[in-house]
């Protein structure tokens, strides 16, 4: 039976249930509009470790931790963990699947890491390999400050179309049944590239590929986006979200049920965030602080889940490369 | 149905064709014992671009475009690609992906990239999700000296324990049908850490994990060794390599049909590549130059193929850390 509908969607024939969920953040999050939802606050930056690299991956452990807690289950039940990070060969995910000690399948999807590690566990336990998956994202504001612009202690000013990269983690564990809530569908990113070459601009970098995921989504799945009562993308920002809004307009499409998870983690007025959040964390938290626990609470029925990533690095920027943008969009339904 | 055998293996109820493969490699390596196997050899460690990063990306574009023309196919046919690299965020891949404009998971798995897409391209098809999946990972010897130890200009000297990056690339197509060879068992590999702090000595640091995803394999699968003409690690080299064997002795099995793609790939002694070959691409030209092709013609009738990555980065290691390693296994059979 073939579980592919129209062009990049996989339907799920027997969507998998998200049994548990963790979130940590940083002191800057934790200020924010969604700070209350949290697992865990920490305003230490470095999370008690002797780095802020040790620190990103002690988050990571962390939320899956708090995830398999929720779900009532121990590390030894996961067939399969999906993570990834921002850093340099991901050692935030690497050095946190060591402590947790279950098979891995490293990732990297730059912010788009959450949305595809959860559709590809999702795929795995509706493919019936699996009875239990997880899937970690996280970032760190002082890890990807050193790594992909300045060392901190330079203070260099940010542009206005900059975004502010979370100190956040979140995990997800999903098991053959539950009472949800539940994810429905997965459809698989290609990679939109419109020529962006400034590494402060990533929103606009993303915004075509998110329009692209989603055009595709709804036309794979026959929805409408009135279908969802949000379609969330993490994390363009307020300009990419400004961009993917007026890219639909020109289709004649009006998003009345969209938004961000980068202008959602901030009060982008009063945090000097200029456009909002980015980070693989940004997404994953929202996720797993606000719309998951809506979600079960039956506040939401549908959400349309879109990871976007830069797949960009310093050296191919200074090689005279574009941003290559990359979105996967997973469904998530408060009931089967 | 449960496909889950075992503690860490997925058996593949159908399982997946192997429908076309590509392989392209460097100067070095179209020298080695294996050179006439691989569709093309480059004399210029730039493949015709600018940089050697852009070079690493255009291998992959050829060893995919190569793999589908095996394949009978266009890139179109193509519902998910997984692949990945050594280079910080995976630029080569990232770019590949956007050349070839189809479904893209981004994988980081250090060098057991090419088993860790093989395995979950084939769980995408075996899950009935896609009917044409395809993985490629890559390496390039002057990208990887440069980001991980000195620049070439350097002169610097290779300890004996050191290994040689391949400049290579891999890819695979996978199919639901086909005359094969084909993808019956996937085992997903833990991290196992045995505290080697010595970035020049991957071999060691990554042979527990190897030999702990083939023990778990044979126990998941009832198999004993000698059920595979061939079991094969990359990249673990000569050291790694008889580490691997050693382990296994101490547990009274003698791996008597075992090598490494490390070891494959150069001529040791001839070379000057010490212990011989790593890089992701080092297993994954390994895989396409050779062992798919001895599959296919039944001079091989079973082959597991075990990823072994070592997780670290520089900074890592820098803050003290010690190196992780990971093995995924996949197992190939000539016929169904």
């Amino acid at each position: 039976m073939s579980k592919k509908l129209g062009r990049q969607t996989f339907a799920l024939a027997c969507p998998p249930a998200v049994a548990g969920w963790g979130s940590i953040v940083g002191k800057k999050e934790g200020e924010g509009p969604l700070g209350p939802l949290f697992d865990r606050i920490s305003t230490d930056s470095y999370f008690g470790e002797k780095t802020w690299e040790k620190a990103e991956s002690v988050m990571q452990q962390f939320a899956v931790t708090r995830a398999l807690e929720r779900a009532g289950q121990a590390a030894s039940c996961l067939d399969a963990l999906f993570g990834g990070d921002l850093m340099n060969q991901c050692i935030a995910t690497g050095y946190a699947a060591r402590a947790l000690g279950v098979p891995f399948f490293g990732l990297y999807g730059a912010c788009s890491t959450m949305a595809e590690g959860l559709g590809l566990a999702s795929l795995l336990v509706d493919g019936g390999f699996a009875a239990w998956t997880a899937a970690v994202a996280s970032s760190h504001f002082c890890t990807a400050e050193r790594q992909y612009r300045m060392p901190l202690e330079y203070g260099g000013q940010r542009t206005p179309t900059a975004q502010w990269t979370a100190t956040a983690s979140g995990a997800v564990v999903l098991a053959q049944n539950g009472p949800g809530p539940y994810v429905t569908h997965v459809t698989a990113g290609k990679i939109c590239d419109p020529g962006i070459k400034d590494a402060n601009n990533m929103g606009a970098a993303m915004a075509p590929a998110a329009y692209d995921t989603i055009r595709t989504h709804l036309a794979d799945t026959g929805r409408s986006s009135s279908f969802y009562d949000l379609i969330v993308t993490g994390d363009l920002g307020k300009l990419g979200c400004s961009l993917v809004t007026e890219l639909f307009r020109r289709d004649g499409v009006e998003l009345s049920n969209y938004t961000d998870c980068g202008v959602l983690l901030y009060d982008l007025e009063r945090q000097d965030v200029h456009c909002g959040g980015s980070g693989c964390g940004c997404s994953a938290a929202v996720l797993t602080g606000r719309l998951l626990g809506e979600l079960q609470a039956g506040t939401l029925q549908h959400v349309l889940f879109c990871g976007t990533g830069a797949l960009h690095s310093p050296v191919s920027l200074g090689q005279g490369e574009s941003v290559p943008g990359i979105c996967h969009a997973v469904a998530l339904a408060a009931a089967r």
